[in-house]
């Protein structure tokens, strides 16, 4: 741990960074790495804030502090409410928190694929009856919809893995981890083509309930269905009947319509479906993943380079 | 399915592979894809065998035979046999299966990890109750004991995952996938340090019962053990009392001692262990596997490249 008295006294440093409200040791230890100082507010040049919108000074910052980063992926409470001016750079933490997620997607795509579910409900050895559960993403065709900041650390790992990818985004535009990028409007060219399907959309109204009954019995009888993204983007009576019939082989669910799900709800009781509770970024990633964010960034001011999450107030992200 | 006339048929090729005994369609595949023909034996300027040892054609092979490749990592059983002469290049699938493997041990401990054993069996949302079993390989410090062919895909895979990594080897020579490597010698001063093992490590009397109740007990009560190498590495005993007692989060294991295990043995009941029973590649896995080693054999040999898997009759291997 490293005391506030001894941050302040580092010798030669070119930014004084506020960290607050909660002077959190990990964003401090953070920004003392990366080569800045943390200052009481009077003193600072920047602005890590680690609290909500609802905390955030009131009134005008001091004009010295060019530069503030919020703790959020997406601004648009923070623009709601007028915290962020045109008279300093603000950056978000858009993408910091993407690792994380795409860690969970592919921990229950590999669950799926190799069998997890079945082979750890066993107790017995009998190698030969276990081997036709195994399968592997060597090779195969996996499809990631949408090539966000998840879905794009997603197709690096699933490339790193010898599997197949097509990505598939609102534009068309070329993702360059993907091995081909499919647009959102040609996307029922997807599903029959593909043995795995992994969800890191967002809820639009072009993405709500985009995967139905037509979609799944598109899919093979041996495909799993990841969604990480939103809930939304599933109709969930249709994934319900689907895995109940053996349309597909099962599917990995960190986000779900409803949520909570109810504990009356028939997806709890499908042996085809696994279910984790949003929890593909817990507190405690998130504090972390916002540590290495906030390293980068004053990394990147320290020498002048781009920061990572620029808001740009007319765009509203 | 391309046929063995069509394949035959094919023009201009600089290299005649039989392929035996069987005449296995992913084989012939791969061989007349990489650029070169399949022929019958008394034709063939090389062989790939998709047989066992028993199976070998006795007596001396055409001298115009100057290449057979076998199908298996390890060579012990030919060289016993007296298959493998000194008239002709002899190469084994030494590192073709590696890339399975290591998918399936990544797999465990993300599942591990990820808390996915215990996320799975319950039947409510509840969210805040679930935060606690999810962690993160991403910035965790993991061990792999072996760097061989698995030992060294996983090694990527990890460094992908943002995790830090050790290789420990025999030599400790640096491993060069790896974040540092550590000598077999002082694997001692590993386990205190790093959060998970993963064991990608051969039977050998260097390596038997090396992680036992000490071990274990200098790592950390949520570090997950992985076993993908030789059951024969861990004292099963010590990692059940280790299990029981909640020394360790949990173990999978893909291999164990003794195997097949016995219905009745106390790991099957326990609720810290994972077992799968060595499947880690099933035999279609295998045939893929050993396809594409074929592949990238058949190109280096018709471009003049040094082959991959050369067997050495003096090394044994």
């Amino acid at each position: 741990m490293i005391s506030p008295d001894h941050v302040s006294g580092s010798p030669a440093a070119g930014l004084k960074v506020h960290v607050g409200p909660a002077r959190a040791p990990e964003i401090v230890a953070a920004v003392h790495e990366s080569g800045a100082v943390v200052t009481g507010l009077d003193d600072a040049d920047a602005v890590v804030w680690t609290g909500s919108p609802a905390t955030f000074p009131a009134g005008p910052l001091p004009s010295k502090i060019t530069w503030v980063q919020l703790p959020s992926a997406g601004v648009e409470t923070w623009i709601a409410r007028g915290v962020i001016d045109g008279q300093r750079l603000w950056t978000s933490a858009a993408g910091a928190y993407a690792a994380t997620v795409a860690e969970h997607a592919l921990s229950l795509l590999l669950a799926g694929v190799r069998g997890l579910p079945h082979l750890l409900g066993r107790r017995s050895w009998d190698r030969d009856s276990a081997f036709p559960s195994v399968g592997t993403v060597r090779g195969a065709q996996v499809a990631v919809i949408g090539a966000g900041g998840v879905g794009r650390v997603l197709l690096r790992l699933l490339a790193g893995l010898g599997a197949e990818t097509v990505a598939v985004n609102r534009s068309g535009a070329v993702v360059p981890e993907a091995g081909r990028t499919v647009p959102f409007a040609d996307v029922a060219t997807v599903w029959p083509l593909v043995d795995h399907v992994i969800l890191a959309a967002p809820a639009t109204p072009s993405t709500r309930h985009m995967v139905g009954a037509a979609q799944l019995a598109a899919l093979k009888p041996r495909s799993w269905l990841v969604n990480v993204g939103r809930g939304e983007v599933v109709d969930t009576d249709a994934l319900v009947r689907a895995l109940r019939d053996g349309v597909i082989a099962g599917a990995c669910l960190d986000v779900v319509e409803p949520e909570p799900l109810p504990d009356t709800h028939p997806l709890w009781s499908e042996p085809r479906a696994m279910i984790t509770p949003h929890v593909a970024n817990p507190p405690d990633h998130l504090r972390q993943a916002f540590a290495e964010h906030v390293a980068r960034n004053v990394r990147r001011r320290l020498s002048g380079q781009e920061l990572l999450g620029r808001v740009d107030l007319e765009e509203g992200y």
